[in-house]
């Protein structure tokens, strides 16, 4: 997968770049998460900080939940110019930033990411695999850079952190997150607000698809393998959108003996057919990621995805037996 | 409230009290949490370092749940004596030490808490209302006790952290928390055992009864206040222990738009009737322990419990007209 042409640099190498850099365009990924909304904000006050010319894209949009990383940023009125620096922050792939990959998937300059599976596109690469988010890198770089820590930044910061790991509670939380966390709460943003909007609040129609879909667990392997389902009814029946639907894939992985947990989202093809997407979620003893690779998906060790066409008993079955091989169990 | 016998502490004073003091009888209140179990380990390891001889004791036992904070702990062959000083960590209230209360309800030497409505029994008291969790208080005093900070402590101070911050989620906690639970995990022991026992592990029964407690939701004063019932027959038809409906009561609160969430719990008395046990969670906009104090409750100004007899519909009545009163708001 190691392409000739990119560069791995380090953090200080990373900084110089971007102290040397002019007219920058921050790219993020699709279905943005918090982490790379928080990275490229982060940079994006950092840049600007130093006098530089920045705007930030992504394919989709930027979705309102987390508004309170644009604090201070006017998103409409983005400065127009021809990037001469493009910095893509937590994205893994090219193909992974959606429209913006035709125009700027070949130029981009520097990638921070902390994606073991990153695929070494562009010039240069800061990858840290042991990160716990990118923001966490993106943190160390700015330090780097000398640019000042302010409220705003430190904000995009501890919402990457905290999104990425689910609120400090999932196994990439290191002492080091905590601390670069509690240094980022040290100026004073109300991190509590933060928390609030991104694990504790849940529309009363994701509540309801919430009791729709735990219906449908089935379990398998003894007990150490669940199956969820979000159909496309229990969707448009409760109303819920599909940023409320974010989430919903831990379920099966949260419950006791689980080791490996799927759901699978349905949706319809442009064809008239119907496709799942698949989210896996495994335990230590099982290396989901390499369970979707067989599906052409990929991912972390812990948490991955695949999307897989056909009805829903086939697409069960052919999961199932993937995941029963790998943890040597019978179905 | 105020006792005239109970003085108050200091840190250093606390630490002198115990450096100096033998034979100890640590307490526990009931239905005991991962701060007053965390809390109380951790000293019986300070203390049991310090070549003193303890004992622990919590009226109702000490869960399955919990079980990481016993490691190293033989709690079938605990040392026999009669206790010389005796230690309250994280009680409010001698009604919180169970069938303890007869024998040492009177006979507390030093009380470590951080709830405000401490009730200042005994004879000295170490109060920090600001602090995070009582084990946040217990390691400071630990530290200032030169005692060694082993895995074993360390273990027992973040399951405290971290249980009584909801995993550093809550807005109880500073950057001092996170320092401190960093600090901890510097100690090496494995904190996302801790954390996946803690918050990601729900049994099949725990996850059926979260389907059938979230369909009982109604919502009131133009959906600021949310009202969630856990009756017997959703209970027993799933089969779920007492321990596995921890937790459930902080669904209402995290509906988008719910400043108050009310959940009622139904258990019957003994004489044939039905008692509702509510647990109320507020919003900055409402302080629930004043609510909860009107029926004879208490707890925190965002979280707080009280008991109701009845049936159903007078108590959600009486409840509903407090909290609509202090919202300001019409039902």
């Amino acid at each position: 997968m190691k392409e000739n042409s990119c560069v791995d640099v380090t953090e200080q190498e990373a900084a110089e770049l971007l102290l040397g850099c002019e007219d920058v365009l921050i790219l993020c990924h699709v279905k943005p998460d918090g982490d790379t909304l928080g990275s490229g904000f982060a940079m994006l006050h950092a840049l600007r900080a130093l006098g530089k010319r920045v705007r930030i894209a992504c394919a989709e949009g930027f979705p309102k939940r987390y508004e309170p990383l644009y604090q201070g940023v006017d998103l409409e009125g983005q400065p127009e110019f021809a990037p001469r620096f493009v910095l893509a922050v937590d994205v893994a792939d090219t193909k992974l930033l959606g429209k913006n990959e035709a125009p700027w998937g070949g130029r981009v300059d520097l990638c921070i990411d902390h994606h073991p599976s990153n695929r070494r596109y562009g010039r240069h690469l800061l990858l840290d695999g042991h990160a716990a988010a990118t923001a966490e890198i993106i943190a160390r770089t700015i330090r780097r850079m000398n640019a000042p820590l302010t409220q705003e930044t430190a904000r995009c910061i501890y919402t990457g952190l905290a999104t990425d790991t689910g609120c400090f509670r999932f196994s990439n939380t290191t002492a080091n997150t905590l601390r670069l966390a509690a240094e980022m709460m040290d100026t004073g943003f109300d991190s509590y607000s933060i928390n609030k909007r991104m694990f504790e609040t849940k529309s009363a129609a994701r509540v309801a698809v919430e009791e729709r879909v735990i219906k449908t667990l089935e379990y398998f392997c003894g007990g150490r393998v669940a199956v969820m389902v979000i159909s496309r009814s229990a969707v448009e029946e409760t109303g819920a959108l599909d940023e409320e639907l974010d989430g919903l894939s831990g379920i099966p992985r949260e419950i006791e003996g689980v080791e490996v947990g799927i759901t699978l989202k349905e949706r319809p093809t442009e064809n008239g057919g119907i496709l799942y997407r698949v989210s896996m979620r495994g335990d230590r003893t099982c290396n989901v990621s390499e369970v979707c690779a067989r599906f052409g998906g990929g991912g972390h060790p812990r948490a991955a995805g695949c999307t897989l066409e056909g009805n829903l008993d086939e697409v069960k079955a052919r999961l199932l037996e993937a995941v029963s091989e790998t943890l040597g169990a019978a179905l």
